[in-house]
């Protein structure tokens, strides 16, 4: 024991945040010994806020402070159409872009059968719970675009489909700012099968 | 605004940070919303504790939670050597070798006339009083190896001497492990200077 005990508990804690080992904990920790004690007390009180005020909006399930979210309680949003995403982080993603006005719903997954997470295991009940009470005519499936996430939006097209609910899927491409040169060869033929007239 | 409060407030807290950006908070504050409870609750303890509970020793300048520090109180140790290091840091660092038994004195700094830093703005002054104090027969100046450590480390020497206390500052050479291939000119010229016979 090197350290006086309240900065090695200090340094303890930075060690479970992911990304952090202990000689940047250490850093850490002594930064914080030279931070102005206002910051250091708004730092620890967000610490508790954010495990203790927030939840999960019981519509969409994204992370919220009130529930229904603001998202969904917002009156100026077009409730024909919801973008499904897998985390309440792409959500986020989504409204930076402030060009998407629907609504949301985060799965907080996807279906893997190599998991064994099933469509139970992910919010998929609570959204078709959702399509019967609203008048949704449109849903974006916004899933990753990789193996789970594209059976998911499968799954979820072909139980949404017959009651006549359109599901669409986010376009592949090239990044915009992106280099020919770089695309891998998937991206680079779903660029040429999309390709759009000038 | 596209986080909910709590979460926006904590992304500020972790970009007060050193190294931590907009991306790796969001990342660092979404792990929060999913670390157990009751290590969060540590970790917003710690915080406080380490601003509030953690002082300067009176004798030596090294950080503790009680005044004297365990070394500065441990009775096992060397009374009659100080080492003089700049950093509360370098204390730990020379802790973990677990061969030295001496006491230390933290200066919190080095000599730096072009930052406007004086003997007087570094613990200098409370050194020359514990010399006068304790029984003390060789003071080690392993100040950093650069110019305002070397200048620091010049100047308590020359102000000690006269007092007859023995001056010693860390060998030069190469790191342990290291590559000569790698070494830098001037370590490396220390490193022939001080060869030791086999």
């Amino acid at each position: 024991m090197h350290y006086p005990e309240p900065i090695s508990k200090l340094i303890d804690s930075f060690m479970k945040l992911p990304g952090i080992g202990p000689k940047t904990a250490q850093r850490l920790a002594f930064y914080v010994l030279n931070m102005k004690e206002d910051d250091v007390v708004d730092f620890s009180r967000s610490l508790m806020k954010v495990k203790r005020e927030l939840q999960f909006c019981s519509t969409c399930g994204h992370i919220t402070d009130v529930d229904p979210c603001y998202i969904c309680s917002d009156k100026q949003r077009d409730r024909s159409v919801i973008c499904v995403v897998q985390d309440t982080k792409d959500v986020i993603a989504m409204e930076k872009m402030r060009e998407y006005r629907g609504l949301y719903h985060v799965l907080h997954g996807a279906i893997s059968p190599m998991d064994g997470i099933g469509p139970e295991d992910i919010n998929v009940p609570s959204l078709i719970e959702r399509l019967k009470d609203e008048e949704v005519k449109e849903l974006i499936l916004a899933t990753n675009p990789n193996i789970e996430g594209e059976s998911t939006a499968m799954y979820i097209s072909r139980l949404v489909k017959p009651v006549g609910i359109k599901t669409t899927r986010l376009a592949h491409g090239l990044p915009v700012g992106g280099d020919l040169e770089y695309a891998d060869e998937v991206t680079l033929s779903k660029a040429i099968e999309y390709r759009t007239e000038l």
